[in-house]
């Protein structure tokens, strides 16, 4: 099951961190830009082409430092298709060097058109007598406000192809409050009630470390309620944003974490991205400037929350 | 203002439609499935080239029926960027052919990021010196689980570059109600809720029918809702998902409309895609077999809602 290999990654690496990819080309260095505008001009191509070797050298510097990177679809799609293919390069780049891919695509609809968002995003695709990954990604981040005829079509794919996904539960945004905190009639908010939710959903996936293969996206900006959501939803790992640039810190998201130092990963990804900027670090140092912050977050949440172990497993 | 434009169109060709263009492989007609493989292989590029044939040949023939089409990025996206660029394509053509292009992608997200997005299907990006158009539909559909975050980002975008979005409501699936339907402690459903929200978002972009650029999905498979809904959010313009396929008719859109005819486009996709195999028509002849469907079904709605006619406008 999918989330099992994330939980692996972490333990391993002793990080349970995911590096965001969400390269606008104000955070790409200027050579890397200069190089790409050369050999295909100032272009939506020489954007792309900017963005993956920014991409690239930040997989290079984080591999062994992160277990995970998580791509955020918009950054790409902002550059039209040469951006998608961008992301479709950089999603292919991190899983050769061995990184859990995220794909951060919010994405959802109903039967058939959800089915089609899950074979792009997870699944294989079928022209004639070949067989084609569209995309790639291990999980996919989606909005279950369709209800469960958004969710179930994408977890047959999960089972077969070993994937997994995160659902929206309690936003990192300081609006977040404005639907999902609103308490329904039964005495339940609306991101509790999408929290068992996930629960429900995840029990046709379980997991050997005790997560299933539906995750939970909760903000590391509401302390408060990833404790509660910890506490109840014994099942479903988070996937936290909100570290470092929209303000999270350690002791926010260390409520996230089982006794075994489990039950999320936590995601940067402006702060590490932009990492060369405000260390004063000369530019073509961007990706060890990266690296470094992404081991002083991982050291920052390990004082935290201690050493990750994996739970011993029957069988 | 985008809806302006929209209803206009509706009003000139006294048809408030929209043809889904949502190509699946097996939709497309072998003739065109041949010519592209035979260009490219059993790829995805193959398979892309086909949708785009498929594509133009329903956008010549329903061009002066319907006044707008809506392609799903799903069913491009599951073809890898190869079918991301078909999407670019085909929303090029259509609007080349004086089409209004509805790109339902149902994007999410906060701050920059849906900032992101709004560039890549409403806005331009700058690369350098230069500005392109990244996808360049008229209107996005959102979703709106995020709360204002995810919505006031758009809104000066739509401002800017004439353009809209529809915030998902009330969708047509089963289990939209799962969530939906429930009711907050104050009374309200939750999509009630976004309903009027969807009447403040609107405040900023009022048009000259009386409708703003911040429109609302609302199923046509449920018509209870959407004569509640078109009571209460005045100036919300609908689109309408679920007529044919999904099950709803004429008589379950009436309720849409106002008194001139106006405040909603119904879409159908399946239906009038694979008219061609529904009626026997031999497979050359999809395009013309799609046009009769929308025709069929321009019909059956304007005689259920009768002639629709612009409100006079003061200036």
């Amino acid at each position: 099951m999918a989330l099992d290999r994330l939980i692996e990654g972490i333990a391993k690496l002793q990080n349970p961190t995911v590096a965001g990819l969400d390269p606008v080309l104000d955070y790409v260095p200027g050579f890397i830009k200069e190089k790409a505008f050369t050999q295909h001009g100032e272009t939506l191509e020489g954007a792309a082409g900017a963005i993956l070797e920014f991409n690239k050298g930040l997989i290079d510097a984080l591999c062994g430092i992160v277990p995970a990177v998580k791509p955020q679809c918009a950054y790409y799609e902002m550059y039209g298709w040469h951006g998608v293919k961008a992301l479709y390069d950089t999603i292919a780049y991190a899983k050769d060097k061995g990184l859990f891919v995220i794909t951060d695509g919010k994405r959802n609809d109903i039967g058939p058109t959800m089915q089609a968002y899950t074979t792009a995003h997870l699944g294989t695709v079928t022209v004639g007598q070949r067989t084609y990954v569209p995309f790639g990604g291990d999980c996919l981040t989606v909005n279950g406000y369709l209800g469960s005829d958004g969710i179930t079509p994408l977890l047959d794919t999960c089972r077969a192809q070993d994937k997994g996904i995160f659902v929206l539960v309690k936003t990192s945004n300081p609006s977040s409050g404005e639907l999902q905190n609103q308490i329904f009639e039964g005495g339940e908010t609306l991101y509790g009630t999408v929290g068992h939710l996930c629960e429900q959903w995840g029990e046709g996936l379980p997991g050997k470390y005790g997560y299933s293969g539906v995750g939970a996206v909760v903000g590391a900006t509401y302390p408060e309620q990833l404790a509660e959501l910890r506490r109840d939803l014994t099942h479903t790992f988070f996937l936290a944003p909100g570290y470092g640039a929209q303000g999270g810190g350690a002791k926010d998201v260390a409520p996230a974490f089982d006794s075994n130092g489990l039950g999320a990963v936590v995601n940067a990804s402006r702060s590490i991205m932009t990492a060369w900027k405000k260390s004063g670090a000369p530019e073509t140092d961007y990706a060890q400037a990266a690296a470094q912050e992404a081991k002083r977050m991982r050291d920052e949440i390990i004082q935290e929350i201690g050493a990750i172990s994996l739970p011993s497993v029957n069988g």
